[in-house]
């Protein structure tokens, strides 16, 4: 019984986010139907990291079992057709060891939160960015930033509905940066995050770009473990899941990236 | 009766083209009404290149007369208030002279046609790039680019339906550029093109990297100055008009494009 590493990227504007649910369309469904027509029975699939609705994933993994083996690339060429046309795309297909675990196996996962910060509302990337037309201080939301790197409990930043046993984290990487074009990434790095993490984090530097919040009041809310202290969530549409690594070394897609 | 420069940007996915026209909304319609519900009365527009139904625009420079003036910011969000929620946006608006003209007095255009180059279907772009998933020689295609920039006479690569009185153009720059991520740019840059010129000679590089015709093939391509040896055109969704210059000289943000 073979089992398959799949790296995923999917638009998640059409979707409910990863997870399969009564109230809508989901990408897990929609990866599960397609498996299920390319090898005609039920293909159950574990995913990296869930994504919520509206969030996007450039480098989403997941593993699978199948009963009889198919080459790799064929399962990525049949997959990817039987997608059509929902916006998921199979970047690559290989076989893995069977101790693999999607889920468990990862070093970190990193998030990625892009902002498009001018007068002008967005155009091509309206369901892609959040659009803040007020101008931030970046230099402010880089010590914010400073602020929340590192071992911390996170209980300020996590959704009251997170199932996580414990809210204390290390956030290996928090990177604010400009990168021209009127836009602002924020590179979240982490072994693991709790539900909403980013972006209850984002939603802090954004408030610490607008001056409405200083560094030193995002680490009094960080310290003060209380969820009422969480400024307002950033909205789903800004985020990406980047990446997920199962290698110690740094591999060549980390390199490149941002 | 000042006249205003303007700088826009727009998804052209669901237009029918910049013009105005019976079958469909275009993006002229769109910023003629919100003009019109923000001066309370009909404004025209010129438009320094039409775009093509599909086609985007990262940089398109209009020019129009209002009777009595507006402070050139609070027309730009004005308009932008209007605009909602075309995937229009207005970048600028100046004050220009009145003998400035946008389709006229531009010394230069510069389009971008976008290539996505793997196996693997788009998803956030799949509306702003064409996929190509064989892989694509680009040293192949960078030879045949050079076969057609220069002073020439480009009736094999203008539209039977092309008003141009004349179809010698000099085309200044065509740079088919590798820039990572599995993405290919075609840059061309003129004073003025042919009606399609862009997707045609963008038809006839792609086979060129497909190893379907070579530069030579190409070059006997355009000396026919037959339109019946052009091959099949660029689907509109992967070219953008990138930029418009009234200066002689390098302005900034022709220095920071590609």
């Amino acid at each position: 019984m073979p089992r398959y590493k799949l790296v995923l990227e999917y638009d998640g504007t059409p979707f409910v986010g990863w997870q399969i649910q009564a109230n809508g369309y989901s990408v897990q469904q929609a990866i599960e139907e397609a498996l299920g027509r390319l090898v005609q029975r039920p293909v159950p699939t574990q995913c990296a990291g869930r994504t919520d609705s509206g969030v996007h994933a450039r480098h989403q993994v997941i593993h699978i079992d199948l009963d009889s083996p198919i080459d790799p690339f064929r399962l990525q060429e049949g997959l990817n057709a039987h997608l059509r046309p929902n916006p998921i795309s199979i970047l690559s297909a290989e076989i893995t060891e069977s101790t693999f675990e999607a889920r468990f196996s990862a070093l970190y996962r990193r998030y990625c939160y892009r902002i498009l910060n001018r007068r002008a509302p967005a155009t091509f990337q309206r369901h892609h960015v959040w659009h803040i037309p007020h101008l931030l201080d970046v230099a402010a939301m880089q010590a914010g930033a400073g602020v929340l790197v590192g071992h911390h409990d996170f209980t300020t930043f996590r959704a009251s509905t997170c199932q996580a046993k414990s809210p204390v984290r290390t956030l290996e990487r928090l990177d604010v940066q400009d990168v021209g074009d009127d836009t602002i990434y924020i590179v979240a790095q982490a072994r693991s995050f709790l539900h909403r993490q980013v972006r209850s984090m984002v939603g802090g530097l954004v408030k610490v770009g607008l001056r409405q919040l200083s560094p030193r009041d995002l680490e009094a809310a960080l310290l003060a473990r209380d969820r009422h202290r969480c400024p307002p969530l950033a909205p789903p549409h800004g985020l990406y899941l980047d990446y997920v690594s199962y290698s110690e070394k740094m591999d060549l897609k980390e390199t490149l990236a941002h």
